[in-house]
């Protein structure tokens, strides 16, 4: 029996927040496997606001998705026939998947995932990707010590859950960011931030201010724009800003840059950017680590799974509407019974 | 005799450019000195882009100069009267004298200076707060390597010189942006550096990709704006940005923040504000470095010297007009006869 494929293809770069017609969702029969290659049955796709940069032509720190090429994402599947031999049929993997319910790999930048340390989408998330973000990011370029205020922007998002709650484990104060009543309830109810900021009903400026008397020690940025500015408006010296990513800014035509980012010079502070790829040789002893936090019940994971590979654009989009609290992520398929 | 002292003293906090009607240009006796106190005859007086900063009312790394109270400046002075023992007459000292012709001090952050090390004036330029700042900023901030490219903005001004200077004696490819053929001309031939940018004729993120094949590992920045955004544009990975000032946003009602400071993360780079004052403990050694090199030919000084004290408001505008070649500073008297 001939396995078909859907999947979503690129079909326009978007101006603007995408649409469903930016990509072509089609289908084609899987091909026959050649030597050293794997099929791969995708159960889970990640969602991640770094697709909307994927879209997008121009020099970055990778190449753009090529039009008519399969959308790019990062997904978690189980091996359904193998001619590779470091990859067994039923296993479950990680690694690039695209948009689509197959994939033909050759096992490059594919890891095995052990379903006994956590649930498979504990892997695309604190276990993952977004996991690994927030652990480096924090700890390797905001460097925060014990007693330090650390304030994370989309704070409720699958990022800044980490961020805030590896802050409370390393004995500093989290102060949360983050869009409505219910994600600030759960920044401080379930995940033990110290304070929650609501940037939809609170002047963050101000806020800031009451929230972190000290000033910021670290401030990790998801968002960019005047939330970036009301953070560099509250600085302490010495303060470190780690530029994750700038989703407020992801759908602009124009950027809006930080105008007071001569805070950088009045408090000695330092902005830097960096990229969850570079640390790819530290991700192992990060997920056990990671791992055995969440063991101890110090940190919970939380995901937010939305059925069937045909939603994809609008699942997309909920990361841009701030709709989403934790790890986003489609379910395409169960794993194989056997 | 009774000595008269002119000073400007602040009038008005200006909006946009200042103007000569912000300070009044007064007179008043000089009185008699207190224990401990000596009194300063002023010689020259040092303009600085920071002092605009100094007229605005706000938080910043130092409080604003009163409405009221004489103009701070740094300057170089000879001891006329003294009634504190660390002092004695005759001697020439460098530290905020203000702008007129006498201050009384305490002493307090007063360096007696040594005339046979280098003439007064290179004490408010190369050996002065300027030179301290590019060679702080650039090896503690910046922190090149032998092979690195260093780019400088302002480069024909006082600090951005020593800054390109320095990149050279360290080993570096040293690339100045500058505003005119003089000015370019003077960072060729005289200064050494390797290419010159004349941002008032060329398209500056064009110019830089094409004298940066390789991208700039340490951006200097004395200007902001949208020479900051070229630099941002043409960044190396593991970038390192030295934000000194800003002077092209100085007298803007609204800062114009980077809008690509998202390339701080494609390229894992940095961004970091310094403040000269940081390093006072290290001036001395600096200072005697940096005068070896002097000797050594290797770090020319330069000084744009203008004649009287009452020339200071129009004075200070040439900064940001960008008229001064090398240090600008006011000769206010000759030195004593003895």
């Amino acid at each position: 029996m001939t396995l078909i494929n859907h999947k979503f293809t690129l079909a326009s770069r978007p101006v603007g927040m995408p649409k469903r017609t930016d990509w072509t969702y089609g289908e084609e029969p899987v091909r026959e496997l050649a030597d050293g290659e794997l099929l791969i049955k995708i159960l889970f796709i990640s969602l991640d606001p770094a697709m909307r940069g994927w879209m997008n032509e121009g020099k970055s720190y990778i190449a753009p998705v090529v039009i008519g090429e399969v959308m790019r994402a990062l997904g978690i599947g189980q091996v359904l026939e193998s001619r590779n031999s470091r990859f067994q049929v039923g296993q479950f993997v990680s690694g690039r998947s695209g948009v689509q319910e197959y994939c033909i790999s050759r096992g490059d930048g594919l890891m095995v995932v052990d379903t006994r340390i956590a649930p498979l989408p504990v892997f695309l998330s604190t276990l993952g990707m977004t996991g690994m973000t927030a652990y480096f990011g924090l700890l390797d370029t905001g460097r925060p010590e014990p007693g330090d205020t650390v304030v994370v922007s989309a704070a409720a998002g699958a990022v800044g859950a980490v961020v805030g709650q590896v802050a409370k484990i390393k004995g500093c104060r989290a102060v949360g960011i983050a869009g409505g009543k219910e994600k600030c309830r759960y920044l401080l109810e379930d995940l033990g931030f110290d304070a929650a900021i609501d940037y939809k009903s609170e002047n963050v400026t101000r806020a800031l201010r009451e929230a972190c008397p000290a000033g910021i020690n670290v401030y990790f940025d998801n968002v960019g724009g005047e939330i970036l500015e009301a953070a560099l408006a509250n600085l302490a010296r010495g303060a470190r800003i780690v530029i994750c990513g700038a989703i407020s800014q992801y759908n602009s035509a124009a950027m809006h840059g930080p105008r007071n980012y001569m805070s950088l010079l009045v408090n000695r502070a330092m902005m830097k950017g960096m990229l969850v790829f570079d640390y790819a040789d530290r991700f192992g002893d990060a997920a056990r680590e990671m791992a055995g936090w969440m063991a101890a019940g110090k940190l919970k994971s939380r995901e937010d799974i939305v059925e069937g590979l045909a939603t994809f654009p609008e699942t997309l989009l909920r990361l841009f509407s701030g709709e989403n609290i934790g790890k986003l992520m489609i379910k395409v398929a169960g794993p194989q019974s056997t």
